[in-house]
Protein backbone atom coordinates (compact mmCIF):
# COMPACT_ATOMS: atom_id res chain seq x y z
CA UNK A 1 0.00 0.00 0.00
CA UNK A 2 3.00 2.22 0.25
CA UNK A 3 4.34 1.16 -2.77
CA UNK A 4 4.80 4.22 -5.14
CA UNK A 5 5.28 4.50 -8.82
CA UNK A 6 8.92 2.86 -9.90
CA UNK A 7 9.77 5.64 -12.46
CA UNK A 8 8.78 9.25 -12.56
CA UNK A 9 6.56 9.63 -15.32
CA UNK A 10 6.37 11.94 -17.72
CA UNK A 11 2.88 14.24 -16.53
CA UNK A 12 1.01 14.05 -19.88
CA UNK A 13 1.07 10.08 -19.87
CA UNK A 14 0.10 10.01 -16.02
CA UNK A 15 -2.62 11.97 -16.89
CA UNK A 16 -3.55 9.57 -19.55
CA UNK A 17 -2.95 6.51 -17.52
CA UNK A 18 -4.80 8.05 -14.53
CA UNK A 19 -8.15 9.11 -16.54
CA UNK A 20 -8.18 5.91 -18.34
CA UNK A 21 -7.95 3.70 -14.81
CA UNK A 22 -10.35 6.16 -12.98
CA UNK A 23 -13.16 4.88 -15.33
CA UNK A 24 -12.24 1.41 -15.14
CA UNK A 25 -12.40 1.40 -10.96
CA UNK A 26 -15.49 3.39 -11.22
CA UNK A 27 -17.47 0.66 -13.09
CA UNK A 28 -15.89 -2.24 -11.82
CA UNK A 29 -14.06 -1.50 -8.63
CA UNK A 30 -10.40 -2.21 -7.68
CA UNK A 31 -11.17 -5.99 -6.61
CA UNK A 32 -12.36 -6.88 -9.93
CA UNK A 33 -9.47 -4.45 -12.39
CA UNK A 34 -6.03 -5.79 -12.98
CA UNK A 35 -3.49 -4.37 -14.85
CA UNK A 36 -3.83 -6.07 -18.26
CA UNK A 37 -6.83 -4.44 -18.35
CA UNK A 38 -6.11 -0.93 -17.81
CA UNK A 39 -2.97 -1.69 -19.81
CA UNK A 40 -5.52 -3.07 -23.05
CA UNK A 41 -7.54 -0.05 -22.35
CA UNK A 42 -4.59 2.57 -22.71
CA UNK A 43 -3.68 0.07 -25.78
CA UNK A 44 0.24 -0.56 -24.58
CA UNK A 45 1.46 -3.19 -22.83
CA UNK A 46 1.13 -4.70 -19.37
CA UNK A 47 5.21 -4.74 -19.22
CA UNK A 48 4.83 -0.98 -19.94
CA UNK A 49 2.72 -0.27 -17.35
CA UNK A 50 4.51 -2.31 -15.09
CA UNK A 51 7.53 0.12 -15.53
CA UNK A 52 6.13 2.94 -13.68
CA UNK A 53 3.81 1.13 -11.82
CA UNK A 54 4.37 -1.59 -8.84
CA UNK A 55 0.64 -2.59 -8.80
CA UNK A 56 -2.88 -1.97 -9.85
CA UNK A 57 -3.39 -0.19 -5.67
CA UNK A 58 -0.69 2.40 -6.17
CA UNK A 59 -2.80 3.52 -9.83
CA UNK A 60 -6.12 3.47 -7.75
CA UNK A 61 -4.64 5.41 -5.21
CA UNK A 62 -3.25 7.97 -7.87
CA UNK A 63 -6.62 7.99 -9.10
CA UNK A 64 -8.46 8.29 -5.47
CA UNK A 65 -5.91 11.25 -4.42
CA UNK A 66 -6.42 13.03 -7.68
CA UNK A 67 -10.19 12.95 -7.03
CA UNK A 68 -10.05 13.99 -3.41
CA UNK A 69 -8.41 16.98 -4.75
CA UNK A 70 -10.95 17.62 -7.47
CA UNK A 71 -13.43 17.63 -5.10
CA UNK A 72 -11.15 19.92 -2.77
CA UNK A 73 -11.30 22.49 -5.34
CA UNK A 74 -14.70 22.54 -6.52
CA UNK A 75 -15.05 22.90 -2.80
CA UNK A 76 -13.13 25.90 -2.04
CA UNK A 77 -15.22 27.32 -4.45
CA UNK A 78 -18.23 27.44 -2.75
CA UNK A 79 -15.75 28.69 0.55
CA UNK A 80 -15.02 31.84 -1.42
CA UNK A 81 -18.22 33.24 -1.45
CA UNK A 82 -19.12 36.04 0.51
CA UNK A 83 -22.56 34.60 1.40
CA UNK A 84 -23.79 33.93 4.88
CA UNK A 85 -23.39 30.06 6.33
CA UNK A 86 -26.74 28.82 6.23
CA UNK A 87 -26.70 29.48 2.56
CA UNK A 88 -22.95 27.81 2.00
CA UNK A 89 -23.79 24.83 4.14
CA UNK A 90 -26.43 24.16 1.97
CA UNK A 91 -24.45 24.63 -1.35
CA UNK A 92 -21.88 22.44 -0.34
CA UNK A 93 -24.40 19.63 0.30
CA UNK A 94 -26.02 20.29 -2.56
CA UNK A 95 -22.80 20.01 -4.39
CA UNK A 96 -21.15 17.25 -2.25
CA UNK A 97 -23.74 14.60 -3.65
CA UNK A 98 -23.51 15.76 -7.17
CA UNK A 99 -19.60 15.51 -7.37
CA UNK A 100 -19.55 11.92 -6.09
CA UNK A 101 -21.93 11.00 -8.77
CA UNK A 102 -18.73 11.85 -11.11
CA UNK A 103 -16.41 11.03 -8.97
CA UNK A 104 -17.35 7.43 -7.83
CA UNK A 105 -13.93 6.30 -6.09
CA UNK A 106 -14.25 8.46 -3.42
CA UNK A 107 -17.73 8.62 -3.29
CA UNK A 108 -17.21 4.44 -2.52
CA UNK A 109 -14.49 4.70 -0.70
CA UNK A 110 -16.05 4.18 2.85
CA UNK A 111 -18.17 1.51 1.06
CA UNK A 112 -15.51 -0.19 0.15
CA UNK A 113 -13.45 -0.06 3.27
CA UNK A 114 -16.68 -1.09 5.40
CA UNK A 115 -16.77 -4.13 2.63
CA UNK A 116 -13.02 -5.32 2.22
CA UNK A 117 -11.65 -3.93 5.36
CA UNK A 118 -8.53 -2.97 3.26
CA UNK A 119 -6.28 -0.95 4.87
CA UNK A 120 -5.32 0.88 1.58
CA UNK A 121 -9.29 2.36 1.51
CA UNK A 122 -9.12 3.54 5.16
CA UNK A 123 -5.83 5.54 5.15
CA UNK A 124 -7.46 7.23 1.69
CA UNK A 125 -10.95 7.66 3.29
CA UNK A 126 -9.34 9.17 6.79
CA UNK A 127 -7.08 11.38 4.05
CA UNK A 128 -10.33 12.49 2.82
CA UNK A 129 -11.97 12.83 5.98
CA UNK A 130 -9.50 15.25 6.96
CA UNK A 131 -9.66 17.17 3.97
CA UNK A 132 -13.27 17.72 4.20
CA UNK A 133 -12.91 18.71 7.74
CA UNK A 134 -10.76 21.05 6.82
CA UNK A 135 -13.06 22.72 4.24
CA UNK A 136 -15.94 23.08 7.11
CA UNK A 137 -13.62 24.07 9.68
CA UNK A 138 -12.94 27.37 7.10
CA UNK A 139 -16.83 27.48 6.68
CA UNK A 140 -17.47 28.11 10.40
CA UNK A 141 -13.89 30.01 11.16
CA UNK A 142 -15.72 32.79 8.56
CA UNK A 143 -19.09 32.21 9.72
CA UNK A 144 -17.71 32.88 13.55
CA UNK A 145 -15.51 36.36 12.29
CA UNK A 146 -19.06 37.50 10.67
CA UNK A 147 -20.63 36.74 14.00
CA UNK A 148 -22.87 34.31 12.68
CA UNK A 149 -22.44 31.38 14.82
CA UNK A 150 -22.01 30.79 18.77
CA UNK A 151 -18.85 30.52 20.07
CA UNK A 152 -18.57 26.30 19.73
CA UNK A 153 -15.48 24.27 19.55
CA UNK A 154 -14.79 24.44 15.82
CA UNK A 155 -12.85 21.74 15.33
CA UNK A 156 -14.72 19.34 16.88
CA UNK A 157 -17.88 20.56 15.18
CA UNK A 158 -16.63 20.79 11.87
CA UNK A 159 -15.35 17.03 12.78
CA UNK A 160 -18.69 15.90 13.58
CA UNK A 161 -20.10 17.18 10.72
CA UNK A 162 -18.35 15.41 8.20
CA UNK A 163 -18.81 12.28 9.75
CA UNK A 164 -22.41 11.95 9.92
CA UNK A 165 -22.30 13.08 6.48
CA UNK A 166 -20.11 10.11 6.08
CA UNK A 167 -22.27 7.28 8.15
CA UNK A 168 -25.51 8.97 6.29
CA UNK A 169 -24.15 8.21 2.62
CA UNK A 170 -22.71 4.68 4.09
CA UNK A 171 -26.12 3.27 5.01
CA UNK A 172 -27.45 4.61 1.77
CA UNK A 173 -25.39 2.91 -0.21
CA UNK A 174 -26.42 0.02 1.65
CA UNK A 175 -30.16 0.23 1.15
CA UNK A 176 -30.54 -1.80 -1.76
CA UNK A 177 -34.57 -0.64 -2.55
CA UNK A 178 -32.39 2.95 -3.10
CA UNK A 179 -30.32 1.43 -6.12
CA UNK A 180 -33.31 -0.30 -7.36
CA UNK A 181 -35.58 2.49 -7.32
CA UNK A 182 -32.90 4.69 -8.79
CA UNK A 183 -33.78 7.29 -5.43
CA UNK A 184 -29.90 7.24 -4.22
CA UNK A 185 -29.12 10.66 -4.52
CA UNK A 186 -32.59 12.05 -3.73
CA UNK A 187 -32.82 9.97 -0.15
CA UNK A 188 -29.14 11.26 0.28
CA UNK A 189 -29.67 15.15 -0.33
CA UNK A 190 -33.43 14.91 2.01
CA UNK A 191 -31.43 13.27 4.81
CA UNK A 192 -28.05 15.98 4.43
CA UNK A 193 -30.55 18.61 4.09
CA UNK A 194 -32.18 17.70 7.42
CA UNK A 195 -28.77 17.14 9.31
CA UNK A 196 -27.78 20.71 7.93
CA UNK A 197 -30.72 22.48 9.04
CA UNK A 198 -30.82 21.04 12.81
CA UNK A 199 -26.91 21.21 12.41
CA UNK A 200 -27.42 25.23 11.49
CA UNK A 201 -30.02 25.58 14.04
CA UNK A 202 -27.70 24.79 17.17
CA UNK A 203 -24.92 26.71 16.18
CA UNK A 204 -26.80 30.06 14.78
CA UNK A 205 -26.66 33.36 16.67
CA UNK A 206 -30.25 34.26 17.17
CA UNK B 1 -38.61 -15.77 6.50
CA UNK B 2 -42.25 -15.84 6.89
CA UNK B 3 -42.17 -19.30 7.67
CA UNK B 4 -43.78 -19.88 11.48
CA UNK B 5 -43.63 -22.32 14.04
CA UNK B 6 -45.27 -25.54 12.83
CA UNK B 7 -46.88 -26.66 16.34
CA UNK B 8 -47.74 -24.21 19.04
CA UNK B 9 -44.93 -24.75 21.77
CA UNK B 10 -45.85 -24.63 25.37
CA UNK B 11 -45.10 -21.10 26.65
CA UNK B 12 -42.11 -22.47 28.94
CA UNK B 13 -40.61 -24.41 26.08
CA UNK B 14 -40.68 -21.60 24.06
CA UNK B 15 -39.07 -19.11 26.77
CA UNK B 16 -36.11 -22.27 27.44
CA UNK B 17 -35.24 -22.59 23.33
CA UNK B 18 -35.04 -18.70 22.99
CA UNK B 19 -32.78 -18.30 25.71
CA UNK B 20 -30.18 -20.51 24.68
CA UNK B 21 -30.93 -20.22 20.99
CA UNK B 22 -30.59 -16.24 21.57
CA UNK B 23 -26.78 -16.71 23.72
CA UNK B 24 -25.97 -19.10 20.52
CA UNK B 25 -27.16 -16.36 17.99
CA UNK B 26 -24.76 -13.64 19.61
CA UNK B 27 -21.92 -15.73 19.96
CA UNK B 28 -22.05 -17.02 16.48
CA UNK B 29 -24.27 -15.65 14.53
CA UNK B 30 -27.61 -16.93 12.55
CA UNK B 31 -25.22 -17.85 9.30
CA UNK B 32 -22.82 -20.04 11.58
CA UNK B 33 -25.35 -21.36 13.68
CA UNK B 34 -27.09 -24.64 12.97
CA UNK B 35 -30.35 -26.28 14.36
CA UNK B 36 -28.25 -29.47 15.16
CA UNK B 37 -26.36 -26.54 17.67
CA UNK B 38 -29.43 -25.48 18.83
CA UNK B 39 -31.13 -28.42 20.13
CA UNK B 40 -27.18 -29.73 21.55
CA UNK B 41 -27.52 -26.26 23.78
CA UNK B 42 -30.77 -27.79 24.87
CA UNK B 43 -29.96 -31.57 25.25
CA UNK B 44 -32.76 -32.57 22.77
CA UNK B 45 -32.79 -34.54 19.21
CA UNK B 46 -32.51 -31.89 16.30
CA UNK B 47 -36.07 -33.91 15.34
CA UNK B 48 -37.91 -32.57 18.68
CA UNK B 49 -36.59 -29.05 17.55
CA UNK B 50 -37.59 -29.40 13.61
CA UNK B 51 -40.90 -30.82 15.45
CA UNK B 52 -41.96 -26.92 16.34
CA UNK B 53 -39.72 -25.05 14.16
CA UNK B 54 -38.90 -24.99 10.38
CA UNK B 55 -35.94 -23.52 10.62
CA UNK B 56 -33.63 -21.81 12.51
CA UNK B 57 -34.38 -18.85 10.79
CA UNK B 58 -37.85 -18.58 12.75
CA UNK B 59 -35.93 -19.78 15.71
CA UNK B 60 -33.69 -16.14 15.47
CA UNK B 61 -36.83 -14.24 14.30
CA UNK B 62 -38.78 -15.09 17.66
CA UNK B 63 -35.21 -13.86 19.53
CA UNK B 64 -34.62 -10.70 17.56
CA UNK B 65 -38.88 -10.05 18.62
CA UNK B 66 -37.78 -10.81 22.14
CA UNK B 67 -35.04 -8.65 22.56
CA UNK B 68 -36.66 -5.75 20.27
CA UNK B 69 -39.65 -6.14 23.29
CA UNK B 70 -37.29 -6.33 25.96
CA UNK B 71 -35.57 -3.31 24.79
CA UNK B 72 -38.64 -1.21 24.17
CA UNK B 73 -40.04 -2.23 27.85
CA UNK B 74 -36.97 -0.97 29.61
CA UNK B 75 -36.98 2.45 27.19
CA UNK B 76 -40.49 3.07 28.20
CA UNK B 77 -39.52 2.82 31.56
CA UNK B 78 -37.44 6.19 30.84
CA UNK B 79 -40.50 7.67 29.18
CA UNK B 80 -42.69 7.45 31.94
CA UNK B 81 -39.87 9.55 34.05
CA UNK B 82 -41.37 13.55 34.66
CA UNK B 83 -38.30 14.91 33.78
CA UNK B 84 -37.35 17.41 30.87
CA UNK B 85 -36.68 16.05 27.27
CA UNK B 86 -32.93 17.31 27.89
CA UNK B 87 -32.50 14.79 30.55
CA UNK B 88 -34.92 12.22 29.38
CA UNK B 89 -33.37 11.96 25.71
CA UNK B 90 -29.95 11.55 27.26
CA UNK B 91 -31.03 9.11 29.60
CA UNK B 92 -32.50 7.17 26.44
CA UNK B 93 -28.94 7.26 24.64
CA UNK B 94 -27.06 6.52 27.52
CA UNK B 95 -29.38 3.18 27.77
CA UNK B 96 -29.74 2.65 24.80
CA UNK B 97 -25.91 2.00 24.16
CA UNK B 98 -25.95 -0.16 27.50
CA UNK B 99 -28.80 -2.72 26.20
CA UNK B 100 -26.91 -3.31 22.80
CA UNK B 101 -24.11 -5.06 25.12
CA UNK B 102 -26.86 -7.43 26.53
CA UNK B 103 -29.37 -7.53 23.34
CA UNK B 104 -26.69 -8.42 20.73
CA UNK B 105 -28.31 -9.90 18.15
CA UNK B 106 -31.10 -6.83 18.17
CA UNK B 107 -27.37 -4.61 18.02
CA UNK B 108 -26.01 -6.32 15.18
CA UNK B 109 -29.30 -6.57 12.78
CA UNK B 110 -28.37 -3.35 11.09
CA UNK B 111 -24.54 -4.62 10.17
CA UNK B 112 -25.87 -7.55 9.13
CA UNK B 113 -28.44 -6.26 7.06
CA UNK B 114 -25.47 -4.59 5.64
CA UNK B 115 -22.94 -7.18 4.81
CA UNK B 116 -25.76 -9.98 4.23
CA UNK B 117 -28.17 -8.29 2.32
CA UNK B 118 -30.55 -10.72 3.90
CA UNK B 119 -34.25 -10.04 3.51
CA UNK B 120 -34.58 -11.45 7.05
CA UNK B 121 -32.51 -8.79 8.86
CA UNK B 122 -33.39 -6.16 6.79
CA UNK B 123 -37.56 -6.64 7.62
CA UNK B 124 -36.28 -7.40 11.52
CA UNK B 125 -34.08 -3.81 11.30
CA UNK B 126 -36.78 -1.86 9.83
CA UNK B 127 -39.45 -3.09 12.23
CA UNK B 128 -37.20 -2.05 15.21
CA UNK B 129 -36.92 1.29 13.55
CA UNK B 130 -40.40 1.91 13.61
CA UNK B 131 -40.64 0.72 17.38
CA UNK B 132 -37.82 3.08 17.99
CA UNK B 133 -39.16 5.88 16.05
CA UNK B 134 -42.44 5.85 17.90
CA UNK B 135 -40.80 5.80 21.52
CA UNK B 136 -38.89 8.99 20.60
CA UNK B 137 -41.69 10.43 19.49
CA UNK B 138 -43.52 9.91 22.36
CA UNK B 139 -40.98 11.78 24.17
CA UNK B 140 -40.84 14.77 21.52
CA UNK B 141 -45.21 14.55 21.81
CA UNK B 142 -44.66 14.93 26.17
CA UNK B 143 -41.88 17.30 25.69
CA UNK B 144 -44.14 19.67 23.43
CA UNK B 145 -47.03 19.56 25.71
CA UNK B 146 -44.67 20.66 28.55
CA UNK B 147 -44.05 23.32 25.76
CA UNK B 148 -40.05 22.58 26.26
CA UNK B 149 -39.47 22.23 22.16
CA UNK B 150 -40.72 24.58 19.34
CA UNK B 151 -43.45 23.52 17.03
CA UNK B 152 -41.97 20.35 14.52
CA UNK B 153 -42.63 17.68 12.10
CA UNK B 154 -42.51 15.55 15.24
CA UNK B 155 -42.53 12.52 13.02
CA UNK B 156 -40.13 13.56 10.65
CA UNK B 157 -37.89 14.98 13.26
CA UNK B 158 -38.33 11.23 15.60
CA UNK B 159 -37.36 9.67 12.49
CA UNK B 160 -34.27 11.16 11.32
CA UNK B 161 -33.00 11.41 15.07
CA UNK B 162 -33.56 6.90 15.45
CA UNK B 163 -31.85 7.03 11.93
CA UNK B 164 -28.71 9.19 12.78
CA UNK B 165 -28.26 6.89 15.47
CA UNK B 166 -28.65 3.74 13.35
CA UNK B 167 -26.28 5.03 11.00
CA UNK B 168 -23.62 6.19 13.40
CA UNK B 169 -23.97 2.78 15.06
CA UNK B 170 -23.68 0.79 12.36
CA UNK B 171 -20.46 2.99 10.72
CA UNK B 172 -18.75 2.15 14.21
CA UNK B 173 -19.45 -1.15 14.12
CA UNK B 174 -17.41 -1.54 10.95
CA UNK B 175 -14.46 0.30 12.40
CA UNK B 176 -11.92 -2.44 13.12
CA UNK B 177 -9.52 -0.27 15.62
CA UNK B 178 -12.33 0.43 18.00
CA UNK B 179 -13.13 -3.68 18.32
CA UNK B 180 -9.22 -3.87 18.54
CA UNK B 181 -9.03 -1.23 21.32
CA UNK B 182 -12.26 -2.10 23.11
CA UNK B 183 -13.56 1.79 22.69
CA UNK B 184 -16.88 0.28 20.91
CA UNK B 185 -19.17 2.13 23.76
CA UNK B 186 -17.13 5.19 24.91
CA UNK B 187 -16.56 6.20 20.97
CA UNK B 188 -20.54 5.18 20.29
CA UNK B 189 -21.80 6.72 23.54
CA UNK B 190 -19.77 10.06 22.65
CA UNK B 191 -20.88 10.48 19.24
CA UNK B 192 -24.59 10.16 20.72
CA UNK B 193 -23.93 12.80 22.80
CA UNK B 194 -22.81 14.91 20.60
CA UNK B 195 -25.53 14.10 17.93
CA UNK B 196 -28.36 14.50 20.96
CA UNK B 197 -27.03 17.86 22.30
CA UNK B 198 -27.07 19.49 18.11
CA UNK B 199 -30.84 17.74 18.07
CA UNK B 200 -32.10 19.08 20.99
CA UNK B 201 -30.16 22.82 20.69
CA UNK B 202 -31.98 22.99 17.18
CA UNK B 203 -36.14 22.58 19.08
CA UNK B 204 -35.34 23.73 22.37
CA UNK B 205 -37.67 26.53 23.03
CA UNK B 206 -35.58 29.19 24.61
Amino acid sequence: MDKEEKTAIPPEKLSKILDVAQKRFARFGLAKTTMSEIADDLGVSKASLYYYFPDKECIFKKVVVKEQSDFCQQMKKILASDKKITSTLKDYIENRTSYFKTLINLGHLNYDAFHAQKPLYASLGKEFYEKEKEIIKTLLQNAKKRNEIKKIDIDEYAGFFVHVLRTLRLYALGRKELWEQGSMDKELKQEYTFFTNIFLKSIENI
